[in-house]
């Protein structure tokens, strides 16, 4: 027989809250987006992180982050939010590993200077659990992180688009700079390996921080 | 050494296509939609089924498939387009077996009377191939079929949401009838099991028509 699932006794109905959402971001993105725009942003951020999150209580806290984030990235592309600042997208495949700790290095070793966002074609419920540990080990707190799926926004926002073993997942935008890092997957490998893979992406951030950093002194 | 993608080699930008998706479908819900709610649905659909789309050649097609789809959702969740009949949400992992054949089953029994969708929490690239076989044995082409995310429009305008082993994934919305149906994963099974699998959510189906169509009378 088929189960019938009550709504009083099953997960919360968010909509009231998101509707709460929508209001504050309305009101920062006054004059940009109309009130409908947003709403929808806020509604299809929370379904998006739903599908895959394994803890709900958070999902309200991580739908108002990331709906801002998007519709930050959409204004900025559309032109109408000045961004002095180069904007720098990692992607992988579950947004839980390589491109977190990517991110990660890139803020640090950027001093703020570029706004770094990471996102996966198939993103999973949470972070990998070694990856967490080995940036903890360099002081990097990534326990407020989440996985979040590729969208359309924030490709469109960023100057530099960088996969990382995501193939042709990503789509391609007129005008970018792509580079396709290859990098071994942390996922079940031991934590010796993911502090080699952290130490190589390390690397490879500092490189592309001289390089952006030469570009914007050149420009 | 980083390998840089030239957007001239590698993958198309089709920018200028979803620009004239989105001029089409805004002239179908002007009156209903901002032109720039229409544009977000578009290019987001797109980003969303490429993330996880094998052939890219489709891609076009299947967003403007897909976007209008959730657009005409949206209308009915807000009271803007009328619908006298039921709508059906069947919501599997994949969207890529049980949801599918549920949903063309449903199609089907239901006469037209009922409006289907589908999706999953975390849709794969394509169809199942023994489902695609089994449902052609019954004359059912689910060639063009494709898996899709699940998103908050689909959920909200359904009356009846059927969720099939994707656990907590599906947003909950007061005032709706949910059921799990318990269902073997056809992934990976013999044809002869999904053969089963497709007999039995074809009984379920017949069921849920039955109830729907008194409730539809009753009421």
């Amino acid at each position: 027989m088929a189960e019938i699932r009550e709504t009083s006794l099953g997960l919360q109905d968010n909509t009231d809250l998101l509707h709460r959402i929508s209001d504050r971001l309305s009101v920062r993105y006054a004059g940009i987006f109309a009130a409908e725009t947003v709403e929808r942003y806020v509604f299809e951020s929370y379904a998006a992180l739903a599908r895959t999150a394994k803890i709900s209580a958070y999902l309200p806290a991580t739908t108002e982050h990331f709906a801002n984030d998007r519709l930050h990235a959409l204004a900025k592309s559309k032109g109408s939010l000045a961004s002095g600042i180069p904007e720098v997208l990692f992607v992988c495949v579950q947004n839980a590993g390589r491109s977190q700790m990517a991110a990660a290095l890139l803020n640090v070793e950027s001093k703020g200077k570029i706004r770094v966002r990471s996102a996966g074609s198939m993103p999973t419920s949470e972070l990998d659990a070694n990856v967490v540990t080995v940036m903890k080990e360099m002081g990097l707190d990534l326990s407020r992180e989440y996985p979040k799926p590729l969208t359309d926004d924030v490709v469109r926002a960023s100057d530099v688009v960088i996969t990382m073993g995501c193939g042709d997942s990503c789509p391609i935008y007129p005008g970018k700079r792509y580079e396709d890092w290859e990098l071994t997957d942390p996922a079940g490998q031991s934590i010796d390996t993911v502090r080699e893979i952290r130490d190589e992406i390390h690397e490879r951030v500092k490189t592309l921080v001289a390089s952006l950093t030469k570009e914007a002194t050149l420009s």
